[in-house]
């Protein structure tokens, strides 16, 4: 019995890891981080596309992160912007790495040694916990700090967004992408105009495929 | 103007390391993290060496270690042992994992490289995330998480308890010792019979200092 855990934002690239876990691995759990961010929104639809998926999701509390940076995912008062050169005011310093060092945890206290996440460097847009480099250093950091043998899995890494839209097609959970929360502010529909938004469009632009998800603006 | 930030359990070890930092850096500041652990005592006796050696002090709250792992260390109904050849029931995987992380979050929120820690492995009682090549795997991921240049300090890594009891008495500090938390069962004064009392007055012993804490027990 081969169990894995993705980790799950109730995003667009998570649900196709969740969906592509489903078919590697016989059984599959998934675990949601609740830090403090300002689309929430993206919870509740977590718990809805897991319930569908059939999966055992647990949602975990980590308030810390929130308290520690100072950025506009966590915050209203700072705006969601990215300037040339420097990097996105969405960046939570370190949250990839806190992400996953949690859900190692988690696997570990449940007999798991399979992590699937769902970061790509192809479309990492400056956040530095999203490149494959930081991926494999933590692989071994993980293992050695709790003598274990975990093996991380990123089957995004290097998809274009279109290619991972195919992927989803290719692994029929398209019509779950209706589901997903991708836009940073929160919005159902989606706003169509943040910088996911705009990238989520894009990759679906570029693949051929209609986008399930409903937006504010006309998506064409 | 060099500053160093240092994890400081408010431990002997960390302690230590705290005024080894001040002997080092121009500017020291330390955290402390509140996991739930059951010997809550260390984080008042923290506040108060912290106060003692005029450094900068935040307390860091983690709810969610104990939320996520079985252990004595932060449960009541577990019982404190050690059975030969496995690991410490006080053992909270990923402990040393998360706290670095976070601390280095904090670090670099507020401008800090430089990173002290007190884990040894010389001591380390089956904890892997003590051991060296954790720590500078884990010093290679916090860089490429954050794309920062952080250095971990573990000064007390290859030193014997009898070691670091000597580097204390030429640091200077070792009447604050006397305020330091060690006893895992949280008493004060400390039981003498827990295994981390045991391993504290071992390291005096063997340095043929005389440990200023009290204890319940005759200490000799």
């Amino acid at each position: 019995m081969k169990k894995a855990l993705v980790v799950f934002s109730g995003g667009q690239d998570s649900t196709t890891c969740l969906y592509w876990a489903k078919e590697k691995f016989t059984e599959v759990a998934a675990v949601t981080f609740d830090y403090g961010q300002r689309h929430k929104i993206e919870i509740e639809q977590a718990v809805r596309i897991a319930v569908d998926a059939g999966v055992a999701h647990r949602i975990i509390n980590i308030p810390t992160l929130s308290e520690l940076t100072t950025n506009s995912l966590t915050r209203d008062d700072i705006a969601i912007s990215q300037e040339k050169g420097a990097l996105p005011s969405t960046f939570v310093s370190g949250r990839n790495l806190i992400f996953l060092s949690f859900a190692a945890i988690y696997a570990h206290e449940n007999g798991i040694s399979d992590i699937v996440a769902g970061m790509s460097q192809t479309d990492y847009s400056g956040y530095p916990d999203c490149r494959d480099t930081f991926i494999k250093s933590l692989n071994v950091t993980l293992n050695l700090a709790m003598d274990a043998q975990f093996r991380l899995h990123t089957p995004l890494m290097w998809l274009t967004k279109a290619e991972t839209v195919k992927l989803a097609r290719q692994l029929g959970c398209l019509p779950v992408l209706a589901l997903t929360q991708t836009c940073y502010e929160g919005k159902r529909p989606a706003c169509g105009k943040c910088p996911a938004c705009k990238l989520r469009l894009k990759g679906f632009a570029e693949a051929g495929i209609d986008d399930p998800l409903e937006y504010e603006i006309n998506k064409y």
